[in-house]
């Protein structure tokens, strides 16, 4: 069956974004990669959104989306599974080709999230975990992944300063992406004194919240190689959940949907974990970012504090990860984050990262989670 | 390319259901649908989920759904595109079986309505209209499709009565329907005692808020053939937009998003709306469904208001819509509602609607509008 490829790639500037409505948001980005793809309107069959709605004033945002992009009368549609909204708006927008249907797919991730009080967003995101038996026992998403940090500490002896080494590392890569939210590098010094959020966390362990938008436009496998001189092609697609429950999880030191999205990602576009040579994973806390590594297979589980603390997720590192700055850098547009991820490999496997090229990157990864992981989507990328 | 079947089925009790959560309504039409397929769980390769998140407690459904039907670690998504959430999950399935990468996907519509307040709900709902330009006008759904309703009667000549002929139909079938939340027959003059919403609407001119669930089982055709005797077809899916601003359509009397998803799924299934011999439409309000008749080719433009005149859309008719009671007797659980049209024209074309069925009924069609018509989804379903 035939390939999918990435044709065209826009990213705007995350941030507090009170010059833009969403609509404009996705425009931002939608108008990039089109330039990039060097397509027209006429030529997208159809265009698909991700994002969660309930951030925004205005709610259905395919609707208003598609009518400011100027795609009427196109098919639309959103997807939304929590953060990792984007990554599924790309699964369906590539089954759309693949399934013989559409040809060509713009795929826009678009998120405003200070709309709303800083109350009301708190509010909004301890539903996203369990609400009948858990999340009345404050189960934030903090509190969440605290757990998980705590129990890595108590299984393997990781510490809380290799986390937050992940975190050092990922300002120092935001520092020179022109679309982070905080573009400057941290020391330990300051990461620790700032407030603590939740045991082991202090406010450098997690990400921010952030608006923004990203877009990647999808063709099918004759149409990418004749539009673009460097398509780049979405060969794995694993997709997995996990219980929502944690209680009901075998263990708190992993995600189970990763591994699982990993081996069908991984077997669908039969490599290993050997052959990523740069990948961009889903660290909305530091923790989040050493469970990646584990349960992608960049080392074993375990090891993922020595990893970090060995340098060896830099670029010059064995398995380079998230050197765009990541969601602790860039900060975190749900929806738009996994478009972000899927744009950031594609520079890379393109040749295009500048100073934060990874050399010979011909195979990427990305890692997207949603919630405390009852979602993970994991896409494998490859160069011509 | 190999087509897809709708293998089974399954449909809750539409209504006021504080007996039961969100997951627990899936549960409800998901197990009829698997015991109707006659498959078990493990046959599964992923669910879809069609819902709008925002009117529950819970959010981000399709996690707590998976594990509630005990899915973990199969893929699972959310469509949304407002009303039509429901046709737009059973298009993402059909696109991942056509695309190869699953083989049997169950699509749960499941919303509950109720959790919140009605004026919670009526801000909600406000903003599925444009709410930069136009909500800020009153634009409430009932006043949108009350504009749409009195273009209709000064272009055409349309009457309130004839309307409200709509709502007595559709309640004469919901009368026989064990799952519709309105199961009694109404009378012309019961109708205009009732309230007046926005002119010419009265209350028993538009659907009701409810809570619901229903479940279809796609699968693709090899596996189609071997599990189901009786098998439907998905073989026309049109999907298409119209601008979210009502000031920049054409026209204020049909949805060309309708025409349009008609047209594309026509075309796929290679027939004319003379073909079709029972359709379920989106009768959100009476004017709907007039319009409907005619954005579907079942009459021509203005002769919506003739046709249910004649009671050519009565089982005896011409073409027999909405003979489950449409949204306006079964009631609207927004994300349930497109896979209950689904439901119902699978039922017809099994011959399995008992007093309700239509008689030779081979191809059958089914019409989902979503907010204002920003989104249409147009099925053609034939039996084997």
């Amino acid at each position: 069956m035939a390939r999918v490829g990435i044709i065209g790639i826009g990213h705007g500037v995350f941030g507090r974004r009170s010059d833009a409505t969403v609509q404009e948001l996705a425009f931002e980005a939608f108008r990039a990669a089109m330039e990039d793809a060097g397509i027209e309107k006429d030529d997208l069959d159809a265009s698909v959104i991700g994002s969660v709605p309930e951030y925004h004033k205005q709610r259905s945002l395919p609707g208003v989306v598609q009518e400011y992009l100027g795609l009427v009368p196109k098919p639309t549609w959103l997807t939304e599974v929590a953060c990792a909204s984007g990554s599924a708006a790309i699964r369906t927008a590539w089954m759309s080709i693949k399934a013989g249907i559409h040809d060509i797919v713009a795929v826009i991730g678009c998120q405003k999230m200070t709309e709303l009080t800083t109350p009301e967003i708190l509010a909004l995101m301890g539903r996203v975990g369990e609400v009948q038996w858990e999340s009345v026992f404050g189960t934030t998403f903090p509190a969440y992944y605290a757990m998980f940090a705590r129990r890595h500490m108590h299984e393997f002896g990781t510490t809380h300063d290799q986390m937050l080494q992940v975190a050092i590392k990922n300002h120092f890569y935001g520092a020179k992406n022109s679309c982070a939210l905080f573009q400057k590098e941290i020391t330990m010094e300051k990461a620790l004194e700032s407030e603590e959020v939740a045991t082991p966390f202090h406010v450098y362990d997690c990400c921010a919240n952030a608006d923004g938008a990203a877009c990647v436009i999808l063709a099918k496998e004759d149409r990418a190689k004749k539009i673009s001189k460097k398509p780049v092609w979405l060969d794995g697609m694993g997709c997995a959940t996990a219980s929502m429950s944690v209680l009901r999880r075998p263990n708190l030191v992993g995600l189970p949907s990763a591994e699982e999205a990993a081996r069908v990602a991984y077997e669908m576009a039969g490599v290993g974990p050997k052959d990523i040579k740069v990948a961009q994973v889903h660290d909305c806390f530091t923790i989040a970012e050493i469970m990646a590594y584990e349960d992608l297979g960049f080392c074993k589980k375990g090891e993922g504090g020595k990893l970090i603390e060995e340098r060896q997720t830099y670029i010059e590192g064995k398995i380079p990860v998230n050197v765009d700055g990541g969601l602790k850098a860039k900060g975190h547009p749900i929806g738009a984050t996994g478009v972000s991820l899927t744009y950031e490999i594609t520079k890379q496997l393109r040749g295009e990262a500048g100073e934060r090229q990874v050399k010979g990157a011909d195979i990427g990864l990305t890692h997207n989670v949603g919630g405390i992981g009852q979602y993970c989507f994991v896409q494998v990328l490859r160069r011509s």
